[in-house]
């Protein structure tokens, strides 16, 4: 059956940022994305699908755990589907998922001994943000915290590229940083802040067991206010002629060397 | 004076791959990477800009500069710029280089002792392999290796996330890499595949001072046959639940456990 107009004007506006924190939730796009989905704690809402995916077993799987799973599955024509997707490979498949509302407090107060967390001020570039998120879920950290002025993690170009990161650890966004970081510090947690004439060289911090690493807009890195607070500032050493590295690169370094030490 | 409707043509051309490589030639957009390329020894074919590049001092300089090294230096309509260039913010410049003619070998002939060169299998993302540019750059590797069957070098997104890289390292493209492979080890270096299963985890590896690494695709990695050739295969251990790390942040990784151990 085709979705209505007014349905498909509601999963259309799913695209704008505004209307997706209005009603807090966001889409996401293809079989692999909406396994990650179906797998984790998150609550779907609706998901909608095409004939195509019912001809791939793992896709009839994939529908069975939504339909057991969301309050809404449908299957809607091709063209419905094309009018509702942002990307053009959608495999037929979009889900309609409930945003999480974490707060910066939840994920400080982790359970374990070792604590890391990695916080992002002011980053603006999507696919940075995505690959950050996949990093940081590699490495096993265990929170993440975006602040305020940064790109938002359910534009559908973060989404795809976190791999699947966004539904394996906990991913505060609009957090005000100053207040948070404070308050990090006072539940006994080492702020971190990555900066470029930083004066520690990464590779020789033995970062505390519980450590908050912060991470800065691609041109002008960690603000100065931040950067103040932070109890070490760090940086990557250069052998080269680059000006900079990229932000997301810099993460995945900085986040190797934090297990190196643990390790030894 | 307008160009002529020939020459917009050319220009114009010069977005596709075959007619670049017919020319031997490639075009850079933009203040900064423009600036990076008249400091380097690559040849300015010709340079177009708009009299907005005329407002700034920096502009102002950098046509002098351009002036000096280039056959053909011309003052364009804003029209024709939008015209010719790829990006909407070309800052009102473009400038035509020739390709570089290094070959494999002329990059093994490295005079310093060490010599670190980075070699890329069948890499399909232009902002992955601009990043690895940038990332080499700044770790000082001395040469880079574009396998056949990647993302063309001369890809305007690629050219911009070098941020100059492009400029300061020699980077062969189209480079048939078992032959390749196979000559350096001859030459005396030590080849190193990056493989998620491989037996060495990067941290541990003490790199040769004469060392060849080889990352792959996105998708399914260094081929089978460059990892029978390559003397390790090397992983970056994994802690969380990410199935894959982004390869330009896996580069990153890499080199700066590379310098690491030349540090210690």
């Amino acid at each position: 059956m085709p979705l209505t107009k007014a349905k498909l004007k509601e999963l259309r506006g799913l695209t704008s940022r505004k209307r997706r924190d209005e009603k807090m939730v966001f889409m996401v796009e293809g079989l692999r994305l909406i396994q990650e989905a179906v797998a984790s704690d998150h609550t779907m809402v609706e998901a909608y699908y095409t004939s195509d995916i019912l001809e791939h077993p793992s896709g009839q799987a994939l529908i069975q755990k939504l339909k057991r799973k969301s309050a809404h599955t449908e299957l809607i024509p091709a063209r419905d589907m094309d009018a509702i997707a942002e990307t053009v490979t959608t495999q037929g498949i979009v889900a309609v998922l409930a945003q999480k509302t974490w707060s910066a407090e939840s994920v400080f107060q982790e359970k374990n001994a070792q604590s890391i967390i990695v916080a992002v001020d002011s980053l603006a570039d999507p696919g940075n943000l995505g690959s950050m998120v996949r990093t940081c879920d590699w490495f096993g950290v265990h929170g993440m915290l975006i602040g305020r002025n940064s790109v938002d993690l359910y534009n559908p170009k973060v989404l795809r590229s976190t791999m699947g990161g966004i539904f394996h650890l906990p991913v505060v966004e609009n957090v005000d940083l100053l207040p948070a970081l404070s308050n990090a510090k006072a539940m006994g947690y080492r702020v971190y802040a990555t900066d470029a004439s930083g004066e520690a060289h990464f590779d020789r911090v033995r970062f505390a067991i519980k450590s908050v690493i912060v991470f800065g807009n691609e041109a002008w890195g960690v603000s100065d206010q931040i950067k103040q607070l932070a109890d070490e500032r760090i940086a990557i050493r250069r052998y080269g002629a680059a000006e900079s590295l990229n932000v997301s690169v810099a993460c995945g370094i900085v986040l190797s060397g934090v297990h190196r030490l643990y390790d030894e």
